[in-house]
């Protein structure tokens, strides 16, 4: 066992494999491992080990950081997101074991979490740059939002575990990183955004227009005062991995407790930066049509699924005196416009802000990459500016199909 | 020094404050002190220690008992509270320090804390009752409701120290009691509600009213899950200290990090339920238009100081192009919306459920007293039911004038 924090290396983290006695059941003492690191995100080490000689006994060993990766050691990172990390796994197996990865072990002195490695399974994001449809996707992420946010809710936990959770979850360095780079930077003028100079008009408006920026204001405030449930926090499709018959999201170590639209947002928010990327990813205008119908059928099943299932597993416990029909589907309706309010701040973060997204940002030709862009703006700036109308969930669809790209500019 | 628990009494308290090393300024070695009980709240002893000499020489010396004094011991309360009461002081008089009682010190193994006694002054609700105008009191609340409130919010803290303050100030069991009692039991058949059978027409057809429920169980939902600042959380007129120069509010036991509405509009509700109340224990025509007229005045001042305060100590730190002017509004008018569907709960509790305010249950004619009651009602209930339309202060006072008492019914 290792007594102090060190950065593990595809070497070192073989030996460390070892050790584990949570690992028994997976290698044999002695036997041949081998290992790769394949860490993309920014903020941690996330190795893959397996048998030399079965490859499919394998896991994965994630190590927090102490720094951002993307920017450097200059910009510090508790550890303690490994603990929180770990922890939501926990609470989310409980719920939603079919949708979470199995967790073998979390070691709190090296942050480094032992689970299942998903190697049948890629990032949904790059299946959706590549045009892929995921038929279950819906009703996979519909079930698991709703049992992972209503389960840890008012509605099920009991007020006093209730409020330990909030306690527990705390997390206060990763809220900012969303505070600033989700709520804030992309509004102003900021040294940290990053957007190509063909996209400038469109967003020296966008950080001009008073009632945008009083809106956005308004889900950051919610996004630090709400605490509904213990939300993923970060549940782009970057976090999502999937197959044809399989979901699994994972890392939740940006999880605290906020608000439910939060999440629900995220992935309506990506599944649309999705939706404008094939605006130039996809030239066949019949095979566009057919994915971007994919795309907001997703959506629109995806809310369907959350509300049946939420019935279930939220209101299923209510009192139907304290709360009568008229405030249930008062609160689904808040959800929903909340998710568009937040979907919207994850688009605009992803186009202007630091971290942007490979469905657009991996966009070769400029211009093309301008066109998906400014559709996504276009698409975000009304999702949060029209949400107090929305009644039901066609109509938020309906907000992202009318729309299309500003760029290029008339002359 | 003593080692484990044990409640005090008017005896024991006095050794008790002689070990105290914090109390060495106000007494003097081996001098004789006296003291009384004085608790009439429900669940803590409250003693008045002073030197016999010279009485002016004084403390209270509060300690927490572990159950609600009203109910009996059956109902265990962690005494817990008496940390979270000594740290909101703390808090408030580093903030607010004219208007918070001075905090000698804090016992953690006693639950006892040691603090300013307020001899010159009286529970406000006393003063009110008996119909004592206190001039400076909407300026001095004001002032006390915009410091405590905007400098304990995300406003002011930096990210980490409000979500560390969020997780000190988890407040369980003393929320659970505002839960129940304020936001659950009087709008159904409960066997804690209280009051005269004159007035079960009115309540069982407010507890039958669907919509009335729904509005509720939002702003119960408000005060279980927003985490915008720390509020007293139990600020009604028997919790402030007054004369016609100072005003104190004291007993923060109640303190989490919840809606800043709760608070002004427990500070509404209390002067609502006291306008209902002179209905009938002001005779005088002209005396008891000229009281109400000081009632509704000091709402529409508390309300208007507030705002003024607020723009100094929270928007002060804003920065204008995250926060814009509409954003600032907006938020001023939720304040504005939040405190009259709070101040609506605390007033249909303070006539329905188990704790009921002396402004009305005192009134002895069972008649004259179901008359107040039912006016509060009808004050409460448009007040949250209309309470999104509201734009300023006005609006919500002319609410509360503008009803009538329904008792006696019509036969």
């Amino acid at each position: 066992m290792y007594e102090t924090y060190q950065p593990l290396t595809p070497e070192t983290v073989i030996d460390y494999a070892r050790q584990r006695p949570e690992l028994a059941d997976i290698f044999r003492p002695g036997e041949a491992l081998e290992s790769v690191e394949v860490g993309d995100g920014n903020l941690n080490l996330v190795f893959k080990v397996w048998a030399a000689a079965e490859p499919d006994r394998t896991l994965v060993i994630k190590q927090a950081l102490p720094y951002v990766r993307l920017v450097g050691e200059s910009w510090r990172l508790p550890t303690d997101r490994a603990r929180i990390e770990a922890q939501a796994l926990e609470v989310e197996s409980r719920l939603c074991p079919q949708h979470t990865p199995k967790v073998y072990f979390f070691d709190p002195v090296m942050f480094c979490t032992g689970m299942q490695n998903l190697n049948r399974h890629i990032i949904m994001r790059k299946g959706l740059i590549d045009g892929i449809s995921y038929p279950h996707f819906a009703e996979h992420i519909g079930v698991f939002l709703a049992r992972t946010l209503a389960g840890t809710s008012d509605l099920v936990l009991d007020y006093r575990t209730k409020k330990e959770e909030v306690a527990r979850f705390i997390n206060p360095e990763l809220c900012k990183i969303t505070e600033d780079l989700v709520f804030t930077e992309p509004y102003r003028a900021h040294e940290r955004n990053l957007y190509h100079k063909e996209l400038e008009p469109q967003v020296l408006a966008l950080q001009a227009d008073d009632a945008l920026r009083a809106e956005v204001a308004v889900m950051k405030e919610k996004f630090m005062t709400e605490a509904q449930a213990l939300i993923h926090g970060d549940l782009h499709t970057g976090s999502i991995m999937v197959n044809q018959e399989e979901t699994y999201c994972i890392d939740p170590e940006f999880a605290f407790y906020g608000p439910m639209g939060f999440d629900i947002g995220a992935v309506i928010g990506n599944l649309f930066l999705s939706y404008a990327s094939h605006e130039v990813r996809t030239k066949d205008e019949q095979k566009r049509a057919a994915f971007r119908c994919y795309l907001t059928d997703t959506v629109i099943a995806l809310w369907q699924v959350f509300v049946r299932e939420f019935e279930q597993v939220g209101w299923a416990h209510a009192d139907p005196i304290d709360m009568p029909r008229a405030y249930r589907d008062g609160y689904m309706l808040r959800l929903l416009q909340d998710s568009a309010g937040f979907a919207a701040c994850k688009m605009m973060r992803r186009v202007i802000g630091l971290a942007g997204v490979a469905d657009i940002r991996g966009i070769e030709d400029v211009h093309e990459r301008a066109i998906a862009a400014s559709l996504a703006l276009n698409i975000a700036v009304p999702l949060i500016k029209q949400r107090a109308s929305l009644t039901q969930i066609d109509d938020l669809v309906a907000i992202a199909t009318a729309q299309r790209p500003t760029y290029p500019y008339p002359s």
